[in-house]
């Protein structure tokens, strides 16, 4: 019996630019708003003991002929070990047969992807042609949303905010190729007062930003959101914002927004459409002036970049 | 980055004896039923339009330090093609950080632990010392049943049933071995006629097997139902029996008593007990003459048996 094909994180990034992971994930949004894939709820298995979980995220995407799984943990603490909080492996099958096709590190993919959907959201959303750019959170999702966004913008500057400011000068020096200006804040007030796009990435588990802190206008990409209870942004941001989530169940389930739906603060109703509704031409939106994009990550991504490689 | 460890079916095969996969497999019901493990519910990839499906299976086991997914498929018509129905992979990961620690073809792996799980109960359930078995369906799960069983009883006869008689000729052969009596039968009455223990592995999803055709007494080992609206046997069987299942919630969801209960023609009380509560002494059950083991494969004993493969 032979070893299974296996394509490593380094494989991943030699191979995927950037532009071409929006432009798979872009067209993963559209193929999923059209049901030609299919993305079964998330299951989750809790690790609160170590402070951490992992998710389950199966897929079936048609334009690759591919099913499979990601297989994807968030722990906290790794950090201070000098491990990524997240970390992933990929099973992509044949839908036909389940035969085995090749496993992969998904960590990377995952990045990539998450970019993909600040930079697609950016596109959409942000009509500042030099958009001023503040990263709440500054590790490893922070860097990639720069890396995408700048494929499609050019960032006028970029603010960074980490609770540990260690992870803002470090990840300060990793954008300082895409923009003339990087700044670190000692404040969230501070990073986001002139903010045109603001991203969130953290952990929290509570919020760490509310309406007082941000602009009168902006687009805010919140990405740390991705399990029950999580939360970084004060309801009161979300009462007057047109809000844009990646996926209507996914999002109310465990996005930015599912706290304020479980408490009742916020209805489904409230979500004003889906990326994919948008990038097909389905939605007729009036914005206004606070715009949130919850980004809860979607298995189709993964498993569409993953064809990509293998088609590739 | 370095490629991750990864074992094959055969690794397996020449490490593990069917008596360790009975030992290791009776531990997991055991630290499962103390609360030493975790297994949220499995979760479907519907794949309808090639006749199968795809199922993630999280676990965690505190026995050997390990949290990890079983991705598994099950596509009816792959015999026909020369392909096993049901194929799996398996993802290891440390429980405290996440970290990957290897990844394994879990086909043969699953085949042993649900034979073990026939040969705990025949333990606990089959009072014969030198049972008559009876197999409906003759596929690759039939023959480790045998190959489990065999380990804790001398087989006095085994009887061989298949739709496809091919299959039933097949299997003979492969079993022939343990025991002095191997019959090929032509139809599921003449096949059960005299069985102590008959033994179901068909992917029915409608009954094969009904009251009349089985002897008064009798265990029966029901393992082809495991998904919603499978099912194997009558429900004028399940009436009267004694039920014991491998897990009550995924028993009654997916199990083979999955559709009696959502026709309501049982409810969950009709559970008589699990088998980890047989084995950890939590039970006192008059046994009727018609005894039913639901098993629909636990992850946990998958995990285990990873596990237990690491620390070898």
């Amino acid at each position: 019996m032979k070893q299974p094909r296996y394509i490593t994180d380094d494989d991943i990034l030699k191979t995927i630019s950037p532009a071409e992971a929006i432009n798979v994930t872009k067209q993963a949004f559209i193929d999923y708003a059209k049901q030609k894939s299919k993305m079964p709820e998330k299951i989750y298995l809790d690790m609160a003991e170590f402070n951490g979980d992992f998710r389950a995220m199966p897929a079936y995407v048609e334009r690759y002929n591919i099913a499979g799984i990601k297989w994807v943990n968030s722990h906290k603490d790794n950090p201070k070990q000098g491990l990524p909080s997240v970390m992933a492996t990929l099973i992509v099958n044949n839908p036909k047969t389940g035969e085995l096709i090749a496993l992969l590190d998904a960590t990377a993919l995952t990045c990539l992807r998450t970019g993909s959907v600040g930079a697609i959201a950016t596109k959409l959303l942000c009509k500042k042609k030099t958009p001023k750019i503040t990263l709440i959170g500054c590790g490893k999702q922070a860097e990639f949303q720069i890396k995408c966004i700048q494929e499609i913008r050019t960032i006028e500057s970029i603010s960074c905010y980490d609770v540990v400011t260690d992870n803002a000068e470090v990840l300060a020096k990793k954008v300082a190729g895409y923009t003339n200006e990087v700044m670190i804040s000692s404040s969230i007030k501070e990073a986001c007062s002139l903010a045109d796009i603001i991203i969130t990435t953290t952990p929290a588990k509570a919020p760490c930003l509310s309406l007082y802190d941000i602009p009168q206008s902006c687009l805010i990409i919140a990405i740390g959101a991705d399990a029950k209870g999580k939360q970084e942004l004060n309801h009161d941001i979300l009462k007057n914002a047109t809000i844009i989530v990646d996926d209507i169940k996914q999002a109310s389930h465990s996005g930015e927004i599912n706290t304020a739906i479980s408490e009742k603060k916020l209805s489904e109703h409230a979500i004003d459409a889906t990326l994919g509704d948008m990038l097909v031409g389905n939605t007729h939106l009036t914005l206004k002036d606070h715009i949130l994009v919850d980004s809860t990550g979607l298995a189709i991504q993964d498993l569409a970049l993953a064809g990509y490689y293998l088609q590739k």
